[in-house]
């Protein structure tokens, strides 16, 4: 194996799984704690823990044998990270930065202490509290802990949305105008030395309230390219611990940079960088964990990301349109292993890697076009065929 | 999953475990048959079935759930192949491109059939009938079948070497001049369209035997690159049948290719294209077994590939100079996850990819220095280590 540190991830989902894909490479042993047994990562790990991430006595269990712990979800035991850092175990993120990550009102404070660009703000303690700030709205109200992947946000644009608003500690931030959003994945090694990504131009899908394509390198001028990696790298130097950062930030109209929030792990905007980069996102981690140095994050190109989404409702996934798709030149697919496909689910996704934007809007037009995950019909042979 | 496409592999060392890397990304189903319990893809696969793929009835059996049979050896059970062709199944590479390859008389004449330039040869029935042959020498002589990784070739320099010499039906290759060995993995897929990636320069070791160091693109004029991809073309087409070709040549002196010897399958000679290419070898595989496109075969930049051979004797193998070697940028580990290191085995390589060749060169001597799998030390803790 490459070297003798034996590494635990808490959280067995797709981020996992890539994880796993790249580490394979290297032969080291990676550990998973999940409370699914047929959670993406269960077969491919060294060993699968079943169990729940979130609870501290579970977690310290499981990393008991391991020399390293991380994380591929944020809605982990903070507490047993402080234990396990105490015992002399390397925990990446650390402790103290999930702490403020996990509460979007600490995350505000965070940025502001450390002269990090964010939205204005408020904190609010329950629904009748909201009410005093009707003077802010329009507005986005996030619940200060547990939201993901746009769970726990909501609009509210007038005091009818403030009747129907969360009713616990949220973070009230009048909305910006917002020209494009961006975000960077930021690394800091173990020896502090810090790199990033180029930008990720993320575009929303307003119905399934998720990014739906991301383009690599955004589409800006280069002054604002070279002041978002900066604004990460500002990020992960104030958390001022190893790991990854993915900082998502607003480009205002007026060409200002601001910090949204930040993922301490692998996501969702760091995917094209397995095809894309040199050294992906998970190449990153898997070096911050063996105390090895920082990768290349170089491109080879041009690239987008595809989301896909589970469509038609419930049942086996089966992936739609592939050989349309893979004709076109640099097209990759990810598919996370799921068992169950759910519409509005993320089941895989789509990387575009391609000399010129022209030819990676191209294959972009086809993946949306072809590529799509939906349930098996049921009673249909499945002997030499594919789709 | 993607497609419906059960996927069976005969044989379960490093190559297989390469194309499971890539595999598990696009979630297909990927079943081994290996001899090894501790085998590289024990662990990884789909499922796992431990038995012998060269024999007929095993392989039958293994195969007898799976859509598309492939293989990581070649030394396995081609009457099986046949007979599973015959029930209707996808067999990649076809029998009798199988058939041809494991022995290196029929290959010979195969080239000769399709003017393939390659070099002369005699076919020697046994001992005896080499010593008619004097004439001709030096010479190489290979046996016909089971040779691997520089076993069954030998060199005949003399009568005195005859004497040594295999006793069996055997290749007599005068010895060629030679100033170059090149090998250019080419693609067929299953819709008949071809491409070659660029050739690889590789260096030999004389000590081991074995090829020590790759560069890709070779270091040629171009028109010599155009050349050796237009004549691994050719060999995928004269095969005509799908699937990936490992073409070995030698560039003469008066720069002449000429095909020295082919395999139908992933090859140590194209383990570049995983880091340094759009689309690796290994993934045109899978594109070929489920019936895909062609991926795209374009480089990143320079790129080299070193061997990491066993050193200093046998034991539970242990990675050296990672830190060292992963400062260079673009450079990557691969171990095979063989559970013994020996002196000579190979476990594992280096891939460099970097704007110049300059840059590769440098990397390179970096991991000559430091890059070693060594048994590991005996009695020694491991907690919290890394090397």
């Amino acid at each position: 194996m490459a070297g003798n540190r034996r590494i635990g991830i808490l959280g067995g989902g797709q981020l996992g799984r890539m994880f796993l894909e790249n580490a394979l490479r290297y032969d080291v042993d990676v550990h998973v704690l999940d409370p699914d047994p047929d959670c993406p990562c269960a077969h491919l790990a060294t060993s699968f823990t079943l169990g729940r991430f979130d609870d501290r006595d579970t977690v310290l269990l499981f990393a008991k044998d391991v020399d390293v712990v991380g994380i591929e979800i944020e809605h982990v035991s903070v507490d047993a990270l402080m234990e396990l850092e105490r015992q002399g175990k390397t925990v990446i993120p650390s402790a103290a930065t999930l702490r403020i990550i996990q509460d979007k009102g600490a995350q505000k404070e965070f940025y502001v202490k450390h002269g990090i660009p964010t939205s204005a703000f408020t904190l609010i303690e329950n629904g009748l509290d909201l009410q005093r700030h009707a003077a802010i709205l329009p507005a986005f109200l996030k619940t200060r802990t547990g939201g993901y992947d746009g769970k726990g946000v909501m609009a509210i644009t007038d005091t009818a949305d403030m009747g129907r608003a969360f009713d616990g500690p949220c973070v009230l931030e009048p909305r910006v105008p917002i020209s494009k959003e961006l975000a960077v994945i930021a690394v800091r090694g173990t020896d502090g030395t810090t790199v990033a990504y180029d930008p990720v131009e993320m575009v929303f899908d307003p119905t399934l309230n998720m990014v739906d394509l991301l383009l690599a390198p955004a589409r800006c001028a280069t002054s604002i390219i070279d002041a978002a990696k900066a604004l990460a790298l500002d990020v992960a130097n104030a958390f001022n611990a190893p790991g990854i950062y993915a900082v998502e930030m607003f480009l205002t109209p007026k060409n200002e940079l601001i910090v949204n929030e930040t993922a301490p792990r692998a996501h969702n905007s760091g995917h094209f960088t397995i095809e894309a980069c040199a050294s992906s996102q998970f190449d990153q981690l898997l070096r911050a964990y063996m105390g090895w140095p920082t990768g290349d994050t170089r491109m080879h190109g041009q690239a987008a990301m595809v989301n896909l989404v589970g469509e038609g409702g419930t049942g086996t996934p089966q992936l739609k349109g592939a050989s349309e798709l893979l004709a076109e030149p640099g097209t990759f697919i990810h598919l996370y292993g799921k068992r169950e496909t759910r519409s509005g689910r993320k089941m895989g996704h789509v990387t575009i890697v391609a000399p010129t934007s022209d030819a990676v809007d191209k294959a972009v037009k086809v993946a949306k076009a072809h590529a799509k995950v939906v349930p098996q019909e049921k009673n249909k042979t499945t002997k030499n065929t594919t789709v």
